[in-house]
């Protein structure tokens, strides 16, 4: 077939509207990707992830004048063909009013059935914090659940052990084998994480009233590490006329009041000085960041000024990383976390441990070692002994 | 901190929760990833991708009695604690008839909208085929749409084709245009389909009536290679009831009736014979399966029996890429397909036409040549000449 030319030479048009060959930006593409996206599973309902406006403008200009620059193809195209594309602009903008509404309808659906949902939240809290025992029907209506989806009668365990002279409050460390469980969040979590997260009694979602946002609430038990009973991380739509979609904007977390010594986020770095004078040597402490689940209540802040190009990658990366945990949190972990500290969830969600691993990269931007196991991804010592 | 073993040895319970070392299956996954997921980008709003029932039973099959085989972390457990387990399994099942009702209130609410923007599609079909001119007004705001857009004043452009001596009809190529203009979609398009695209006169979505499933209705003005006025491809959902969910079960399509030698989904193959007693040649032609973007039309044959592990890899893969090029045509093209003809879309979409090749396969599961240009995928010959 014929073909235009790059920079849409304009063509002649002919008698027969099926000769007539349209130039196509794909034979001059402006552009392969704009906006550097993985294209990780979202299951949002109500919003997509597109970074901020302003990052997307800082993004844009290091791609120079090529967005969104004419590559002259439209205007190549006959007046009449133009003008018929100007009116397609019109009812396109038509449709994103309607578009704008039906994310509107849809966000409302999600609070409708958050408050649907709570009740049976609430019960889930007070079973796995042990104020609540379920009763006899609702166990037995649970066992039936498994019952059903083996396609066989459950067998009753042969052996349970027995925790009368010991009893056991609750479900201990419910939340945190939910989160080790997820590939994606278990990444996160050094072995130090996992005593803070001991004492995570609740994750909740709420949204915001007045604007469109929604909040993830990590509750915890007192405990040595910070005095914080509750920890937030709040994520910001913001509708996009043109477009009709509603766009995640930013997210904000809560600081943390870390006790003394205790900063997970922090290792200390001990090094050996010695005093050419008196030949004593004494021990430097030094606090250097380290990687920490914890880090998920940093905000991320947005530079006014534009970047290096490499920085803004990172920090597209850490946004986009960042934005997929909060929806994990959101759209599984809390809807299903008892399917998740079983792992049934593993089964029905074909999730990918390897995803973040796939891009080469963890969660912030680095390369990955592969390293599958449990250790410490920083080099710091664990603060207790283990046990294999 | 401390370890369970890996097959959730009994442990011991102790007197502090805090001290209770709940054994976790992180430490025994019981598969990685049961169903290989790539985990493109779904916009959705009413389904997830997972196949149907058949084929995850094959698959896990194929997986022997390592998927949902007790590791026996969960039996180790206290009676006590196994007993809230269950009670919160009841819970679980009771918030999965609650996500169902979600599910279908959003199909639903997209039903509803489809009526809503339906007028404006139809309007666009016109203005495409040239049965409709756009007023005056709404060419103006569509010029408006994108001075907004761009935070500038549009500049009229300073010479336009004046098409008055031959004009030209409606917006030619509208929908081949947009197509190509997808990177995905454009992967499947050879040069020979482009023949017959550019008799596509229009592309709609349809809900079925009774079943849960959307219908995409591909129109195509009367033709030399098929009979066919409509094509179709109908994707079916299946509720999950177990985890609440709405999944994809399978998708169907129309046959096409090629006329004579038009088939584009094969190609002729050509070879020379001699006859060793006369030693003459004759040319022995033979019809060979090549690709074609209407293999979209292809009903995938899901076999009854569990066939060979690779096999089933490639089938999964090919269901998941046709699922993904339905979901672009009814949540990207269809609703936005002004802005795929003239690239605005690449903009706001962030799209990536790599994204196929970035697994190193390309739609039919095999490996990418890393072929850019619009050069035909199959051995054939252009049928007609090509200029640059």
């Amino acid at each position: 077939m014929e073909r235009t030319s790059p920079q849409g030479v304009n063509i002649k048009s002919q008698d027969k509207k099926d000769d007539f060959i349209a130039p196509t930006p794909h034979n001059t593409p402006i552009v392969t990707a704009p906006i550097h996206n993985r294209q990780h599973t979202s299951t949002t309902m109500a919003g997509s992830f597109t970074p901020n406006a302003q990052l997307v403008s800082d993004l844009q200009g290091k791609l120079g004048s090529l967005i969104g620059a004419p590559t002259g193809y439209i205007e190549s195209l006959p007046a009449s063909v133009q003008r018929r594309l100007d009116g397609l602009k019109c009812y396109q903008s038509e449709h994103a009013k309607l578009e704008t509404e039906f994310h509107k309808e849809i966000f409302a659906l999600e609070k409708k059935y958050l408050g649907l949902y709570k009740p049976l939240y609430e019960k889930r809290s007070q079973v796995v914090n042990g104020s609540l025992e379920p009763t006899d029907a609702e166990v037995e209506a649970g066992k039936k659940v498994d019952a059903d989806s083996d396609d066989e009668a459950e067998e009753e365990p042969a052996a349970k052990t027995d925790d009368a002279d010991s009893p056991v409050t609750g479900v201990p460390e419910f939340w945190l084998t939910c989160m080790k469980n997820h590939g994606q969040i278990d990444e996160l979590i050094s072995d130090r994480d996992q005593e803070a997260l001991k004492h995570l009694t609740d994750i909740t979602l709420e949204y915001l009233e007045d604007e469109h946002a929604f909040r993830l609430v990590f509750t915890f038990a007192p405990n040595e590490f910070f005095t914080n009973t509750k920890l937030t991380k709040t994520y910001f739509y913001q509708t996009n006329p043109s477009i009709g979609d509603i766009v995640f904007d930013h997210a904000e977390g809560d600081s943390i009041n870390w006790n003394e010594g205790k900063d997970l986020t922090m290792a200390v770095e001990s090094r050996k000085q010695r005093n050419k004078s008196t030949n004593e040597t004494r021990v430097v402490k030094k606090n250097i960041p380290t990687e920490s689940f914890f880090g998920f209540f940093d905000t991320i802040a947005i530079p006014e000024a534009p970047e290096e190009e490499d920085e803004l990658d990172l920090l597209q990366d850490q946004i986009e990383a960042d934005y997929e945990i909060g929806e994990e949190f959101k759209e599984k972990i809390i809807p299903h976390a008892v399917d998740w500290f079983t792992g049934k969830a593993l089964e029905y969600e074909g999730l990918n441990y390897d995803d973040f691993e796939e891009d080469g990269e963890d969660f912030y931007g680095e390369e990955s070692d592969d390293d599958d196991d449990d250790e410490p991804r920083s080099q710091q010592r664990a603060p207790e002994c283990k046990q294999q």
